[in-house]
């Protein structure tokens, strides 16, 4: 019987090696906000992985500092995901830009401010600045997502993405979120084309029937499109108009940081 | 022959499956502030991992959406990095906890201000807070990392570990930053007895000669320390005194809130 010999680098494609990565992010996506930390057991459960192996990979994932062990063996992920994720990705730069003109923006408007990027069909929330005295509710947190017809981040995104790529959403099945979600491709196409053209997307009731979100495009060095920014406002008449200036002017001080290519300071002292 | 099941279910320890997850987490390592996109052929260079192997793998965590390839084929962080990191962390609670007490203590003493926690013999800074009009020099970035004995956040979360913890990172090779930094284990033990018994950490010129650290321990529900807050000042007589009342109280208010179990708002309006 020949031996069986474990070389990685004759392992190109095969399956076993693809699942184990894939099953690795799986045990991470296993924690969420509402699941900080959890035992195996159910992290096995959650991940759709044999108990065995969920015990070696969560082993695994603890000697790289992925995940960590707390003293009730309950797993949580690891300080260490936070910081390989935080020196370097484009979206914690485009955060640490941003984050000083959310600042004024906030201390301008008193709303909820947001801060989005588009990954596939949804928009994920990369800042979040809540405030005491807001009016509107907001059921977003920082590392949230909805799903991208039902917000003005997302119709602003979406506005300046490819008509082939505007199509592909609108041909997917589009969530009913509260009775006021428009989920009619030829409105949606209509309200992305008046996005467009006026600079801004409004939405009304579609995530919370008493909130309305306004917001507008961050392009990005090269022109492209690289973030949205938006405000969260009472959804009543005439409270839209009035954050439109102060969206697009701060829109426009991110802009131009990020095509100086550096973080500002946090504030003027 | 005998077919050759390759059944993960199986392969318990093996060294592939332990070598192929840290070789991921070492392609991950090569990003860094320094180098937030790279070619595969850096990556794989920099993480020492043959070039094939790496254009494997990178491609393998580009399908999984933990890196990214740009327009240029240079690699990048992915944004699902940040998110599995940032959805349920107890670094990132710590730090949505933390921000909006470190805003007023910035805006109070109007110097750099700082949240770091210890991992291993580093100090790993979760949140720094600049200011244009700040007097003194800071190399520190969010998601950085500086020895324990050359930083008063080290030497306030030091001396709030066991005694065998603090005489295994006092036996380890001390390095020396500047012609100030203090790596002698006996005078680094008398000042760790110092920081214990006054309830603060103060280092002069360790990192950079022109600059001090003044730190406190910031405790969580259950008493135990869980970061350090920190603000740098001139290296100048009697300036270290002054900003000690305003860290303490805040150090107190996030330990207030952490008790609490919740995020407060961002900011007072």
């Amino acid at each position: 019987m020949k031996a069986v010999v474990r070389d990685e680098s004759d392992a190109g494609g095969s399956p076993p090696r693809e699942s184990l990565l894939s099953r690795a992010v799986r045990i991470l996506e296993a924690f969420d906000a509402g699941h900080p930390s959890l035992p195996v057991a159910a992290i096995a459960r959650r991940a759709d992985i044999p108990v065995p192996t969920t015990y070696r990979l969560v082993g695994d994932l603890v000697d790289l500092g992925l995940l960590e062990r707390g003293s009730d063996r309950r797993v949580r992920v690891g300080v260490r995901m936070w910081e390989l994720a935080s020196r370097s990705s484009e979206a914690v730069s485009l955060r640490d830009v941003a984050i000083p003109f959310m600042d004024d923006l906030h201390a301008a408007v008193r709303q909820h401010t947001q801060l989005a990027v588009l990954e596939g069909a949804e928009v994920l929330y990369l800042e979040r600045k809540s405030a005491r005295g807001a009016e509107a509710a907001n059921i977003t947190r920082t590392a949230s997502r909805l799903p991208w017809h039902a917000c003005s981040s997302g119709l602003a995104l979406v506005a300046h993405t490819s008509v082939t790529a505007q199509e592909m959403l609108l041909s997917a099945r589009l969530e009913q979120l509260t009775s006021l979600t428009v989920t009619d491709p030829a409105e949606l196409r209509r309200q992305l084309a008046e996005t467009r053209y006026r600079g801004y997307a409004a939405v009304h009731g579609s995530v919370h029937e008493q909130a309305a979100g306004v917001a507008v495009p961050i392009q990005g060095p090269d022109d492209q499109v690289v973030a949205a920014l938006s405000v969260i406002v009472p959804n009543e008449e005439g409270r839209v108009a009035p954050v439109v200036p102060a969206l697009l002017t701060t829109a426009r001080g991110i802009r131009r940081a990020l095509a100086a290519g550096h973080v500002p300071a946090d504030r003027p002292v």
